[in-house]
């Protein structure tokens, strides 16, 4: 799987993540070809990120009237490895891949019941200010807080 | 068709319709039981009322952040009565069957490129304050313009 | 709630219900309203369904090649009682409240963490021949199993 | 934009775009952030993949049930330039980037309606065997008509 730019070696970057979350797969997210449609492994990204933002008490923050940051998504990318059928149950791994002044890069791994991998992602997220749209540092403690994950 | 409690004698309420749009069935939108996956047609009932109200000048005002109104969905229903493929190109038709003071049932029908219904629709929608989320009597002119479609 | 056509009387359908599953509402299910998009209730009847199919062990046999019926959905609706917003988890009850000679009526209640309820819904699923698309008997241990429940 | 790895020169990779899809942002497609959710932009990209596939006449083959090949997603990624609102008109660009002998890179551009760029993607799809999930070669005259477009 030397093709995927984001994973140097694949067993230590399996091993780096420890944030998980539970998938199941929905009927309504298959598509004609009888798999898991290709556009649902975003949506389950975006639940894993928020579910690991809660983790670490931002997202509760960011939802806030008064928080002046919001996370920005910058870009995501899936590579498919193995095909994700009707009624599967997934884990759905993430984890801060690198952390810089007013983004993080997380990393995202979707396990079947086999503990085979079936797809793997990332994308960078910006903290950026809900007046200005403008990236913001991160809060020094939150960049703690994500560096320790 | 007698089972479809919203709809008396068809033939009239077919001709009711005047407003409609165009949708493509989408790839994501099937199911791996090959056809339209049955939670869509809310999404392509949505989109119909919306471009509705467009149409009508309503959901200009609504989405506006000085309006104090906003028009929230009480109840929908849809009732399959043929299957729909990816690739197909549906007309989605929308109409006022009953303006309340406060409310609106609308009425929906899908029909295929041969002009077969697909499948239809209703569900009510209420006029509600932003700020007490109770309901708000439609402005005179609004309530006119909804009666005359 | 005497508006609801197929709720009798609320307390005892609400006691009827014994079958339920947690719903963890997505971000990327709200809309720029703030709560649950309106369209997503039928996804979570749709998930509710196929684990209340699952638990009775009939959705392993429908989705199997060789067996030559498939449940088809004929009518949904959904009636939106209080806002559902990001973050909640609700629970899903489903139950038969009236099993046909090839088909069944589930009903659906969604409460959420303080034992209310969001919303409720119901919908007729038939039983067909997945060759000739016309409907099929139950076949009667099935009958007696959602009889049942 | 010169973190965008591939594209090498805006200006050029934007001039050899042709073919194109309107597509109008749904209200279901926001989120309580108020803007286009960032799972739907992969939604869009397969339906303008596929139309583009109509276009070349690829897709009316890979869906019958006596062709032998179908086409697989590897690897999709997006690039988020501008924030997208409810009610935009998008157009939708695709191209064919690399042909392979069994695959092809195609690249994404969404434009508003003001002609600004307001996503970017790519992503490869690899030509397979419906019986062993293998890649395959293009037939000799699918190869030419993608190098053409």
């Amino acid at each position: 799987m030397s093709r995927i730019s984001y994973v140097n070696q694949m067993e230590e970057w399996e091993q780096e993540f420890s944030f998980s979350i539970p998938i199941n797969v929905r009927f309504s997210e298959t598509d004609m070809f009888g798999h898991l449609n290709n556009t649902v492994m975003f949506v389950y990204f975006e639940e894993a990120r928020i579910e690991y933002f809660k983790h670490m008490e931002f997202m509760q923050e960011w939802v806030k009237m008064s928080v002046e940051m919001m996370p920005v998504v910058a870009d995501l990318q899936c590579d498919y490895i193995r095909q994700v059928y009707f009624g599967e149950s997934l884990r759905l791994y993430v984890k801060s891949a690198r952390v810089g002044t007013s983004s993080v890069d997380l990393h995202y791994m979707a396990k079947n019941e086999q503990g085979k991998i079936c797809f793997v992602g990332r994308g960078t997220m910006v903290n950026v200010s809900k007046k200005t749209g403008k990236s913001m540092s991160w809060p020094e403690e939150w960049k703690e807080r994500l560096e320790s994950k």
